[in-house]
């Protein structure tokens, strides 16, 4: 047997990769949050810790280019499960020939998303292979944070809904009746860089929406209420809602007809025949509220530039185990994780 | 200009690229140990942070593999600057087409080393990219630690010696007469990677010293008196005590008949015409240590298996700026840092 591009591709053969060839030999410690919970990021001893390589192919595409992603993912990851992140590290791949200029251009790009999220680069490390060993360049970042000071305030509005949640802003957190909200449109990144890629002339329209989105959020942790939080990046929004609905043991219902998709999206995934729900996203979470607090957090985020077309999408139910949308023409079909990827290397 | 494969050797090419390049767009906060520091790991609110990438060639090698490397070369990071490592990160960059036999034998290899040092993956990503697109498999780990439980001690004793260190065990504090002790024999991990790559047929002879040596280290902090510790890899033991000298603002005087090197090492070394002292080592530290100490300091490295060919091998001299080598015939020559890699893709 061999490894095939969708176990990388953020859908149930990655999973099965993960459970059965890596977390049986590796998943041996107590933490509080751990590699088991294949959450956004883990935590030990207090300290939240992600990480996240990019093969993103192109480095550069519209909207955005790998030192941008790298950061803004990195920071998104420990931000989702309620860290504050403090800092990320750098460990950079580069192919032998690459442009000087295009490797400073993504170090200038790093240094200014690192600085746009506040979130400092503190230890790195530059690996040089042949030409023809890696594709230009691959960049991994860590990130490491502490438990945000608003977490416990926001927590103890969720409890006021009845429901006792616990510490972190998990994905077993949801329960009946939490409202989903999404930040704003989606598979905007997805889309991109296919369009970068293949030179499919969306370019124009088309731009990743790849930022950092820890003051977005800590805008509605000021609200509270929130209780889960995801960044909808390999597999998009059908894998993230499905992993809520696995790992919280809840239904959910989307509507169609509120999804927040831009219409040149729409027609673009519409002419390649990807569902945009499946489509990652780079700049985006889909995050689960109590239904008492939901439309404040809703204020908070449209408050933001990151968060200005986010939209309330639907709402976990329980009595099911699926994630059903509710299409736009009054039908229901139920919305499956993506088994391939449909683009893949977009992260 | 382009990227060379001597921007990533661990010598002059690599230093410059990282100060003009990186350094320069990034380095824009305060840390206790910031990313400007260069030392084998930064430190930001009390937390040992450490990045490593990869990309050693080929994957399985005498004496070890990519897994044993990234899982030791990280723990040795974080331990070297005074952490107690508490967790690693895992994200790997795999290719299409690698066997799963291989990649399982590399998470065993992960598995197992990572119970060795006590020290368990915490959070993981895995990335797949077509064949081609990368050779076999890249491994990036990244560590956290707290400040090590016996480092207040331990350099408490140093300041008996009437001169003052600080918090960590950093590159910039080594300081006239202090004894360097170099934990067992050098070069092994370059001459068994290269062996395996090229097929030299030393392969009997010649393994990896591929190993964590946090535990190790412990027991040095425990006789107290360390000052400086650092892990002689990329550039190999040449780079790391031109980082010493040139950080600490000393010289240094090595003798030559003292570095312990494996006859089959030298005899290989010899052969390809390459320096011993320039060659790379994964579970080897060079170790600054004040002279009262440094014979007790030395038994206790001696009492571990990982080093019991532990060695003095010389001292700090202040009035120079040199590495200065006393060789066994009775001249001096100055050690500079390698500009290339003799052997790349070592790690």
């Amino acid at each position: 047997m061999k490894i095939e591009m969708r176990h990388g591709a953020g859908g149930e053969a990655m999973e099965s990769l993960i459970k059965d060839k890596i977390l049986s030999r590796l998943s041996w410690a107590d933490a509080e949050v751990p590699l088991s919970a294949l959450d956004d990021a883990s935590v030990i001893e207090d300290i939240v810790f992600s990480t996240d390589s990019y093969t993103v192919k192109p480095i550069f595409f519209p909207g955005g280019d790998i030192g941008r992603l790298a950061v803004s993912g990195t920071v998104n990851d420990v931000s989702a499960v309620g860290g504050l992140p403090i800092a990320i590290s750098l460990g950079m791949i580069v192919e032998e020939g690459l442009d000087m200029e295009d490797f400073e251009r993504v170090m200038e790009s790093i240094g200014k998303t690192s600085k746009e999220a506040g979130v400092p680069v503190i230890t790195g490390d530059t690996k040089v292979v042949e030409k023809g060993s890696a594709e230009m360049m691959f960049i991994n970042t860590s990130g490491i944070g502490r438990r945000h000071p608003l977490l416990d305030e926001n927590l103890r509005i969720a409890e006021k809904g009845g429901k006792s949640r616990g510490k972190w802003l998990l994905d077993s957190n949801i329960r009946d009746g939490d409202v989903i909200i999404v930040s704003g449109y989606i598979a905007d990144h997805g889309v991109a860089v296919l369009s970068g890629r293949e030179g499919y002339g969306f370019e124009g329209d088309v731009k990743s929406d790849v930022a950092p989105l820890n003051g977005m959020l800590g805008k509605a942790l000021e609200v509270g209420g929130v209780v889960a939080v995801k960044d909808p990046t390999r597999g998009g929004v059908s894998n993230a809602l499905n992993e809520w609905s696995e790992k919280s043991g809840i239904g959910m219902i989307i509507e169609e007809s509120r999804l927040p998709i831009r219409k040149e999206i729409d027609a673009a995934c519409e002419l390649l025949g990807i569902d945009p729900l499946d489509l990652g996203n780079e700049g985006k979470y889909i995050m689960a509220v109590v239904p008492e607090m939901a439309e404040d957090v809703l204020d908070a985020i449209r408050s933001t530039p990151e968060g200005r077309n986010a939209k309330i999408i639907g709402k976990a139910v329980k009595g099911s185990e699926y994630v059903v949308l509710q299409t736009s023409v009054g039908g229901k079909r139920i919305v499956e994780p993506p088994i391939g990827d449909p683009v893949p290397r977009i992260c």
